[in-house]
């Protein structure tokens, strides 16, 4: 966690380009909440056309639904969504105005990654050091 | 926002029953909370058969997730609710006992949509005269 | 509803393993909660290569999506992150640092399955009483 989702149109995004979206969202997500580029997990789904409808009529829009752990000041959800938007227009030249993004809040309690129960925003540390020989062996730390 | 997502089995909707679906959710959805329909976003993906399963067995259903923005009366949601499940049933022709609806609500400070932050559920008046011009150009409103 | 979606790389499930672990899903559900299996719902999608990043980089993992009612205790919760995840390995050969799992809760009134607005937890059976003819009819009771 957090499990950024992209959909966007068939065709939009060649492979370069997914890496490239990849390390952007990454570093976005990192910079703003100070965790380490290991937990952030990034998926692509491409949509064929005649499958996305925006007023009842065929649009070509693409969806980012972030999913993070509850409890991020509005300020840093904010930011990612700010930044997130500007990026994505950048690197795959769709205008903002075809982007809808949204972050869904989950508590860690509801999470496991690799076997671990997720730690409580601010309790990162303490669970860094408990979870120390099953995070290195993973590569996460 | 509203983002609704519909998962159905291969072969169920043409292209015909796409469009007719797509109208009837933003009808609906629109009749109940008010919003412009250029706010309704809808996306169909297929499901190959052998991917879903009820009771540990093989089934044919279709799942539609809607995204909304929290705080809409209980009234509100479960109209919507029963008048998706019914319109579903209509021009599918699939029984309303092979469907699964879900609302999931979220606030709408998590959500961006055309470079904008979502305004809560009361504040739209007010957000559509700060944003006219912005929202203006992207034929929102 | 439950419903969990199983996203997992192309290739790594046949149709058996599938039906394998639609069987697991529902029976730790169903031991943790005590609702009838009829009522849980599974999805299996898979994930072309190139589609998954983790730190920025191609990666393969699996990650399970459930959708619940709100209220579950925490330990209950809790057991069955942990028992999806040691089943999940078990049955795939896929270690557990590369599965992500995540429960989703969601208030019943929210969700309607086959025509009827979902019960909270621990209102089924007032709930199977009223609803019996409709449910048993569709062989959920």
């Amino acid at each position: 966690m957090p499990l950024y989702q992209c959909l966007s149109p068939e065709g939009l995004l060649d492979e370069s380009t997914r890496g490239n979206l990849a390390e952007e969202i990454t570093r976005i997500h990192c910079d703003a909440t100070g965790i380490p580029p290991s937990f952030v997990n990034i998926i692509f789904l491409d949509m064929p056309s005649g499958r996305y409808f925006v007023a009842g009529k065929p649009a070509a829009l693409s969806v980012l639904n972030g999913a993070i752990r509850v409890g991020r000041d509005l300020a840093i959800r904010q930011r990612i969504l700010r930044e997130l938007s500007q990026m994505w227009t950048r690197l795959t030249g769709q205008p903002e105005g075809e982007l809808l993004i949204s972050l869904w809040e989950n508590p860690p309690g509801n999470v496991m990654e690799a076997g671990l129960i997720f730690p409580e925003i601010g309790q990162e540390q303490q669970w860094f050091v408990q979870n120390r020989d099953r995070l290195t062996e993973l590569g996460m730390l």
